[in-house]
């Protein structure tokens, strides 16, 4: 594909930009896709499965998570909070004098979406970007992942025979993605996927003459801390809990947890490597990723005080692997037991009483930090400090399984998102695509009509 | 100064970052910031009149601004509904399974304020950016502008005087302002200043390994529309409103009307040339600033089909000038009459009926736009396109004189500002400096208090 189609694409969205559509539409279609991706479930299935591995019961399931996202933001858009309605009366006597105000976000613009690998539905063509963009008013132009490009034509065909034209194009290749995110007509972007590849595309957006926000959803560790009360009440679950959820699907999720401090000597380390010897070995998307996860794993051989415990795996597998190692190790590599390896691997730090707090400083920004403690127990300050690090803190639990809501954050400071202020999963996603406007001294028949006299739309308003 | 100020102004506010304090703490620091200006008020606009040159009635108007800006954010951050708490029920019948989730927003971290040289109090050391930070709860470390050192280092002592260490620091020096936006515990920059200036510290904070928001408050021309039917209603109170607004305090607003589209041949020009010739002279803050305004001016003089009507000045002074061209004149040279020329100066473009729609679609994006109608008449189309624009759009008014107040918005796309989403004035200013955390199955002593059931602190929260 050629600048050409990428150029086709964004002035068809130009042009839709400009006629202003109504929530209730906008619901409509988000609605409408919902239906259309239930009705042609099997054969998507299908699709996803011959392109990605991934078996058919976990895409089916991610279809239905698919259609409860563009619900879910149809809700968003038709509740109207999310404009953030805000009326200020006239008062003369303030300095300086304040006259009639009235501020709404409005929509960007056309807005580029490049998709993810690993969600072929829920963070794909479909997805909570584009979600989140349709539902805000933006036509969107997204970049085809090229790990199912099968799929996502036919889920781009789905998506046009129900949008009107120009509200939805896609594009596919690395060309075609670069020159997307410098097109001058482009307002922001959203992005799943690596930090490099994110990293590459930020600096793309930020280098313009315009620069425009750029919305990554990079790499995260996803720290978990099991305290010895935790590991004392309930030490094998925990460590069968945790192969469970780091070998879920491959590991192939952004919110796996990456890394586990244990206390030194506790049941979870005995119960993990149990479970380790059960969990099934799997296939990674690609042939790229297959090898990135080996070597990624491969690398903590050499070190002294580390040790690798690998599952079983055919041919073309990947076996899931624990690295194990103390804490004096871990805080003397860093830079290697911080990196991201995705795929089904988890890294356990044993520590002793004293070390936990050492071990806790040295974490950078995830998407999520996990507390596994005793009923009861007082983990106020490891929760404070966690929680200076994640944008999602959860207790005795697992961090897989991302929760569809409006108090949902799925972000964090770089590296985990390249904007720490914004979420890709949530009611909140929406903000993305919108701007602030603020209207003084208007006519009533200029206004909005959710920003008029008497909130003729009922929505959610702020007035003072 | 040098690097090692930047260092220790930021390893100050780590420590202080550490500190939890309370909204109404922070809400009380504002308070007393705005009783100490007021006590001191005599002296600090003293310190100002001898360095900028504005006028003391100016200036004192200034300080009676900015407690107010200060006693806005206590508000602000006392009714707490800035931290947008949200709550979900717990839901196992939701694909995925929706847990208890709590979110709401949090300070960033110590951040970067870079004062501007045009409101030496408003938008300087106790600005609004230092307001809204500190609403926030962040640690900030100022970057004085060298266009009034002794004040900044006055308003410095003070603001130290009643924060607790580390919450407040001042630097100076180009070097400083450099070291500091890429200073690895700064998580966030504010700045309002000159596109030129804005760009090279955007560059720099997206540079770095790890980027950071950078919120730039850069150049606007902020475009002003009369309809024939304005300039046929009140067409000489128009012209003379204009010579006043861009001819206050010197043209040296962000929000100086820098262009306005006319009806050929109306009352509006002949109105404005005559006020032009009793307009006020002045004094622009640097003698760099000074000879900037008078080669900006000078440089439309060599243009065909331009004329520039200048006012009188003594030695020293900017005479206040109006550019009068147009339509056809305008757009061939849109580059230079787009370029915002910061002082006492306007671009009156004469336009036809048919011309009006080509050159509102030349427009770049601004802080502000205005437009000038008669009572009752239709703008809607008007009014859509200029939306598409501008951050505030006003109607029979003019932009100078930002009110503070919870629908204000004072920002834009590039160059208006970096970061289209955000703004500089208004309560939304706070969420520069906040990012979100959700808690997920959290114990109640482990949340902020504004997230415990039953909503101890009775902030205003979404429950669902």
């Amino acid at each position: 594909m050629t600048d050409a189609a990428v150029e086709a694409a964004v002035e068809a969205a130009v042009i839709a930009a400009r006629s202003v559509t109504t929530r209730a539409e906008r619901a409509g279609w988000l609605e409408a896709l919902a239906l259309e991706l239930d009705a042609d479930r099997a054969e998507l299935v299908r699709l996803a499965a011959a392109e990605t591995g991934l078996s058919t019961a976990r895409l089916d399931g991610e279809v239905t998570r698919t259609a409860a996202q563009l619900r879910f933001f149809a809700g968003v858009v038709r509740e109207g909070g999310y404009l953030e309605a805000t009326l200020d009366s006239p008062d003369p006597g303030l300095i300086p004098p304040r006259p009639d105000l009235r501020r709404m976000l409005r929509p960007l613009g056309p807005v580029a979406v490049y998709t993810a690998s690993n969600f072929p539905f829920a963070f794909s063509v479909l997805g909570n970007d584009t979600a989140s963009a349709l539902a805000a008013g933006c036509p969107i132009v997204v970049k085809a992942h090229p790990g199912h490009p099968g799929l996502s034509r036919r889920t781009a065909d789905l998506a046009q025979s129900v949008l009107p034209a120009g509200m939805f194009s896609l594009v596919e290749g690395m060309a075609a993605g670069v020159a997307l995110v410098q097109h001058p007509a482009i307002t922001a972007a959203g992005f799943t996927g690596s930090e490099r590849g994110g990293r590459a595309l930020f600096d793309l957006a930020s280098a313009r003459p315009h620069p425009i926000p750029f919305y990554g959803e990079l790499g995260s560790i996803n720290p978990v801390v099991v305290t010895a009360g935790a590991a004392d009440a309930r030490g094998p679950a925990i460590g069968a809990g945790l192969v469970g959820s780091f070998t879920r699907d491959a590991g192939q999720y952004c919110t796996k947890p990456g890394l586990v401090f244990v206390p030194d000597g506790g049941a979870v380390e005995t119960a993990a490597r149990e479970a380790l010897g059960t969990a099934p070995a799997s296939r990674q998307l690609t042939t790229g990723m297959t090898d990135a996860y080996t070597s990624g794993v491969d690398a903590f051989d050499p070190l002294d005080g580390v040790e690798v415990a690998r599952g079983t795996a055919a041919d073309g597998e990947s076996a899931p692997a624990l690295v194990l190692t103390d804490a004096a190790t871990f805080l003397a590599h860093t830079d290697v037991f911080l990196a991201e390896c995705f795929g089904p691997v988890s890294v356990i730090v044993r520590y002793r009483d004293t070390e936990l707090d050492g071990l806790v400083a040295s974490l950078e920004p995830s998407l999520t930090a996990t507390i596994h403690r005793a009923p009861g127990e007082d983990v106020g300050a490891l929760a404070a400090t966690l929680a200076a690090v994640a944008g999602r803190l959860l207790f005795d639990g697992w961090p897989t399984g991302v929760a569809i809501g409006w108090a949902q954050h799925h972000g964090g400071s770089w590296p985990a998102t390249t904007a720490s202020i914004h979420t890709s999963v949530g009611a909140t996603a929406i903000r993305r695509w919108l701007t602030p406007i603020a209207y003084q001294d208007a006519p009533q028949e200029v206004l909005p009509a959710e920003l008029r006299d008497g909130n003729p739309l009922g929505i959610p308003r702020r007035e003072s």
